[in-house]
C-alpha cells in the first residue's frame, strides 16, 4: 500500500477541472479531504449531538467566521447566522485566482484538459439557534427570514464580477449529504456557470423560441398541481427525475431568486413548510435535498424572458446506480400525476 | 392520506418523458413500482441470502426467461446466464411502440413536454452459478467470458433498428443500487441516445476538430496511469468526477465495446479483476458501479474517429448532495494524480 506520508495534499489550492471526454466541470477540493490513503467505504454516520454541535447557540467560537446574523445586533441572541464553511469547496482568497488568469480564464494543461483556479464562496446558513428545530418546524414568517438571509448573502456576493452563479441548497439527513444534523442550508458561489444551469437555460430558450412563452409561466395542468398560494404553486414536474420530486414555482415571472420581497418570502415560507411537512408525513421523514434554481448573476435582458426561478425539492428514496451514472438518464417508478395526487391528499396534522 | 386503491398504476406501459425545463429524459417505469402510497424512506437493506436467491444454480425457474447461457448446452451446468430482468425498466413488447409513433418518434403532450413509449430491453447477466463468488474472484479468462456474453447480447440487440444505445453496467452493493447480492451485470437497450453519451460524443468531437486526434488515443500522462497490459491501460481521468474513479481504456482505437475479440477479452478480464481487487483492498470493499461507455449502435463512420469506448469504474465513497443535483457539478476531495499514485502502489495479495 502507499505510504501514508507520500500523498499529502494539504497545501494545494482548489482547482476546477474540465476534461475533454465528458465536458464536465469537477471541483477538486483538498480542504475537504482526508489523506487519499485514508479513504474508505463510508460507515453509517451518527449525526452529531447538540452537546458537541458548533452550530448551536453558545458555540459560535467553534465555527468559521460569521458573515452576518439575524437580527444584526451582535449583542442580542441570534435567530439565523450566515457563516463561512469551515471546509470550503472553493477558496475565498481572491489572490488565488492569479493562477487561473484574469476573470477565471482557463489555462490549458497540455492536451489534457482545462483548469480554472477554484475561487469562490462556500457559506452556511444556520437556520435556528436550537439543535432540535428543523426548518419545517419554524413559522412561515421565520422560514421566510431564512430565505431572505440567502437573498441578502447573494446580493453581497453579486458585487464580485468573477462570480457567475450562486447555488443555494439544503442537505437534510446523512444520506442526502448532510454532515451536520443541526438544520442549515448552504450557498456555493461559482466562477463558472454549471452544466445543469446552462442546459436548463438552453432548453427553456428553445421552448421560448418556438412558442414565445416562458415554459414555467404556462398554466400547470391540474393533475400535476399540489398546492397553490397567493404567489406560488407547488407541482410534480411532468418529467420528474426522482420519485416525488416537487417544484415550488413563482406564479408571476421572475428570473432571480434574489428578487424575492418580504411579502413573497412569507408566502413561500408557508408553502415550503407545508411541502416539507407533507413529505415528512407521507414518505416517513426521508433524507431530502432542496436546490434553488435561479438565473446566472449576469444574465442579460434577452435571457431573463425565458429564465424563471424555482425551488426544487428531491426526497432521497432510491439510490443512484450504474445506469444513471453512465447515461444521465433516470428511472422513476412513480408517474408524476400519481405522485401529485398523493401529495395533494396528504393530511398534515395542525 | 390518499386511499391506497386510488392510485394504482399496475397496467400502464413505461414511458420515456422529456420536459422543456431540463431537457432530460426520464424513464417512468411502473413495473418497478410499489403503489405510490407505499413509497417510504428506504431502510437498510439486507442482501438476499443464497437460500432464497433466484440467481443461484437450481433456482432457474424463479427467474424471468433465459435468453442464453454459457456454455450453450441446456443440459449441462451453466457458468453464465443471460436472462430477462423480472422488473424491467422498459417494455420488450415491440407492439407497445405503436403509441409512440414510428421509430420511437416523440408525441407531444400539449405544451407540456415530450414522450417516447418505453420500448427497449433490460437484461441481466448472472456472472456465476455460485452465490458467494464475486466477479473479482473469477479467473481472468472467466471475467473475459462475462464480457463476451455482454458482447453477444449486444450483437443480438443490434438487429433492432429502434434501439439506439445499449448501456452495460454493474451495481455492486445495496447503496450502489444492487437489489440482489448474487454477482450480476445488466444491459439496458434504449430507443434514444442518452444525454451523457451525446455530451461525450460532442465533447470528443470538439477535441478532434481542434487537434485531429481522438483524445483517448493520446498518450496518458504517467502520473494518471495505474496499470498497463498488452491491450488496455487503467487510469484515473484528469477531471475524475468521483474520488478514485478509474477508467480502463483500449490502447488501440476502438469505438464499440462489442468489437472486443477473445484475446482482448481475457486481457481486459485480467485488468478488470486486478482493478476491482485493488479497489476492494485499498478502499475497504466499497459499493461500486461500473459502466461500459461505448458508441451508439448506429454511429456513422465520421463519428467513429472520435468515439473510443472505455470501462468506467466508480467506487461509492461519498453521497451526492444538493449541490451536485442542482448544478451537475461535482466536488472531488482527491486530486486525480494522488488517487492514481495510491492505486499504482496497492499490493494485492496473490
Amino acid at each position: 500500500m502507499a505510504s501514508p506520508s507520500s500523498t499529502q495534499t494539504q497545501s494545494r489550492s482548489p482547482e476546477i477541472r474540465k476534461d475533454p471526454v465528458n465536458n464536465r466541470w469537477v471541483i477538486f477540493s483538498p480542504a475537504r479531504a482526508k489523506r487519499p490513503t485514508d479513504f474508505k467505504a463510508k460507515s453509517p454516520q451518527n449525526p452529531n449531538s447538540s452537546s458537541s454541535c458548533p452550530f448551536c447557540i453558545g458555540n459560535e467560537h467553534e465555527c468559521a467566521p460569521e458573515i452576518f446574523r439575524v437580527p444584526p445586533d451582535p449583542k442580542s441572541d441570534w435567530k439565523i447566522r450566515v457563516i463561512q464553511n469551515l471546509y470550503p469547496a472553493l477558496s475565498r482568497d481572491i489572490g488565488s485566482k492569479k493562477d487561473g488568469g484574469p476573470d477565471g480564464e482557463m489555462r490549458c494543461t497540455g492536451d489534457l484538459g482545462r483548469v480554472v483556479t477554484g475561487f469562490g464562496f462556500h457559506d452556511v446558513v444556520i437556520e435556528s439557534p436550537v439543535h432540535s428545530v428543523q426548518l419545517q418546524d419554524l413559522e412561515p414568517r421565520e422560514v421566510g427570514e431564512v430565505l431572505l438571509a440567502c437573498k441578502k448573502r447573494i446580493e453581497q456576493i453579486k458585487e464580485y464580477d468573477l462570480i457567475k452563479y450562486v447555488q443555494v441548497f439544503k442537505n437534510h439527513g446523512a444520506s442526502a449529504g448532510a454532515s451536520m444534523s443541526h438544520s442549515h442550508s448552504q450557498l456555493l458561489a461559482l466562477p463558472v456557470i454549471p452544466p445543469t444551469i446552462s442546459a436548463r437555460i438552453n432548453s427553456t430558450k428553445e421552448y421560448f423560441d418556438q412558442t414565445g412563452k416562458c415554459c414555467l409561466c404556462e398554466v400547470q395542468p391540474k393533475d400535476l398541481q399540489i398546492d397553490v398560494t397567493t404567489h406560488f404553486i407547488s407541482i410534480v414536474p411532468f418529467a420528474a427525475t426522482f420519485p416525488f420530486e416537487i417544484w415550488i414555482i413563482p406564479r408571476n415571472h421572475s428570473s432571480h431568486f434574489h428578487e424575492l420581497d418580504n411579502e413573497k418570502a412569507v408566502d413561500l415560507g408557508g408553502l415550503l413548510k407545508l411541502t416539507l411537512r407533507k413529505i415528512s408525513v407521507q414518505l416517513n421523514n426521508p433524507p431530502f435535498n432542496f436546490m434553488i434554481q435561479t438565473a446566472p448573476l449576469q444574465a442579460i435582458d434577452t435571457q431573463l424572458a425565458y429564465i424563471h426561478w424555482f425551488l426544487q425539492i428531491v426526497p432521497q428514496l432510491a439510490g443512484v446506480g450504474g445506469f444513471e451514472i453512465g447515461t444521465g438518464c433516470y428511472i422513476n417508478p412513480v408517474f408524476s400525476e400519481d405522485a401529485a395526487k398523493v401529495m395533494r391528499e396528504v393530511n398534515v396534522p395542525k
